[in-house]
């Protein structure tokens, strides 16, 4: 049976490699199979729940995500582009889980706990922000999502909307939501780690590759690339395990033969930096080039990308509106 | 200048004299005044926040209350009458105030606070009953309400609604949202108590007199009205201080000086309470008789109770749609 996939991204800057690796490549694969239902949100309301006071930059990236989709290789004729805010049913179905939930059992969240320690909001905790693991559970129980691609931090948001699911059929005798599954990252298509080595790619870190970086950008990125610190001259034998380079050579030469014949060489000496970061650049440049371009042509093309967010969204919308009918006919709040 | 005035009830039960002498009375009033613009919610939404485990409590209560509104004389030609779960943009608003609000400064709130504990919510408080303060901030900027008829309990509620009415102008750069004034009620128009003296009239207390009660039991519950224990005989000099009796004659008997002659006989004695409760049975009947008889001529015409709620409901969405979109415009989320 088809699969009903929601995902998406919150519109907090434009996406990089690790997004392409984490998770865009992954749906542009998902989306070929026709028998897969794709959703893919483009998250502003979430994003707005820790970025209340700063709307200037979710509006800003939302374009650039939209961008990021077209240019990877989503198609709106396969994957239904939406945007959060314009689904009027999200805050509605966010409104009647909450009841549903404990705030002591919000509380218990892993991956809200850990993100509030991140964000440095233990005394100043926006409410929205707290409470984001139930309309999490409304944007997937809206599109009746059978699946949700989400890496394993992520996973105790999706026991969260299970146990909302679980409890509104029982409390409501209805079958009107569906509980959905996690979908983990095929092998390989984890976390990708900055060029800095540090952690995993990521805007605050300042350590990213981005689609729509130029040729210039990604090879003065590459070349400022964590390789072996201790791999000095030339002549001296180098690590290959936490060397940035060879992690994406890992990932995105397809020519395994040649990476393995490059680490071999680098692990007995004579190899320079330079010489691995320039062929690391040609193999970026094959992934990206084609991706830069596509971008570049949609960017030209303000009105197709707007109105493709607002066919989605409608569609979106209409899919939204049938399930909070459901709903509400099952709480017995449909009076007319 | 006229007032835009936002008020309602929870349906959670049929209405009672308290509600009558506590807000009934006085919208009646407040909607003769052609300058005020009157907005009165049935808050089924809210009213599931401690009550999601039954929705048909609330469906059920929800006819009752509009046919209690109509019975004492609410007009919905004078006043907007609407269901808030017919209101889409309510929830909307709400999420995006919840962004505004700590979850620290929501368990300041000492409404909140109080109704925890007295509904022993200490350890499963549902996240919806946490957050509606944030929730009743939408409800009263949805329609721009400069003036929320409240007691003093629920004074905070108020405050909170301002801070939200600040925040949201000040951070988004627009004055879309109103900041609403408490409304105290007038003299003598606050708590009733309950015809067991214990305290105020309320359905879980079980010592309410409703709107809708027959002439019958209106006597029966008169007659089992709480006195003064230590006025035995009739001879015997009464109390008239918390004395229910008394206290329901001074509200409702017009006639001041029959009540303070009344009194008086009962304070030196040879006044029986059989004989005061029968008077006032008299004084309830004035009053409740021709909205007893209203309340059964609409009962009697549900369709015409629906059309009223549906009318009312889709007006207010109107109102709200506009509020809505300057709000979405000045966070910028107006995208298409």
């Amino acid at each position: 049976m088809g699969k009903v996939i929601l995902t998406g991204d919150r519109p907090t800057g434009k996406l990089h490699l690790g997004h392409y690796v984490g998770s865009l490549h992954n749906r542009v694969q998902l989306q070929e199979d026709p028998e897969n239902e794709m959703y893919i949100m483009i998250a502003d309301q979430q994003a707005l729940t820790d970025n209340a006071d700063n709307p200037k930059k979710i509006q800003d990236s939302l374009f650039e995500v939209a961008l990021d989709y077209l240019a990877v290789g989503l198609d709106p004729s396969k994957s239904n582009i939406f945007i959060q805010s314009q689904i009027p049913q999200l805050p509605e179905l966010t409104v009647y889980y909450l009841n549903l939930v404990t705030v002591s059992r919000l509380r218990r969240n892993p991956t809200v706990k850990s993100e509030i320690q991140e964000k440095g909001f233990e005394k100043s905790l926006p409410t929205g922000f707290f409470v984001y693991p139930v309309s999490q559970a409304a944007d997937i129980t809206a599109f009746k999502a059978t699946h949700v691609p989400v890496g394993d931090d992520q996973q105790p948001m999706i026991e969260q909307a299970r146990e909302i699911v679980r409890d509104f059929n029982r409390i409501y005798d209805t079958d009107a939501l569906v509980k959905p599954e996690v979908m983990l990252p095929p092998k390989g298509q984890g976390r990708l780690v900055g060029i800095d080595g540090k952690g995993k790619m990521s805007k605050s870190l300042n350590n990213g590759i981005y689609l729509s970086d130029s040729a210039d950008e990604v090879e003065k990125k590459v070349m400022k690339m964590y390789t072996d610190p201790n791999h000095i001259r030339v002549e001296d034998p180098g690590q290959v395990e936490g060397n940035v380079v060879f992690t994406y050579l890992d990932i995105f030469d397809p020519d395994k033969e040649k990476v393995a014949e490059l680490k071999a060489h680098y692990q007995r000496g004579g190899l320079g930096d330079v010489k691995i970061k320039r062929y690391l650049v040609d193999v970026l440049q094959e992934v990206l080039g084609p991706i830069r371009e596509r971008r570049a042509e949609y960017a030209e093309d303000k009105e197709y990308v707007l109105d493709m967010l607002k066919k989605g969204s409608e569609q979106a919308e209409r899919v939204a509106a049938e399930t909070l009918d459901e709903v509400k006919a099952a709480m017995g709040l449909n009076y007319f």
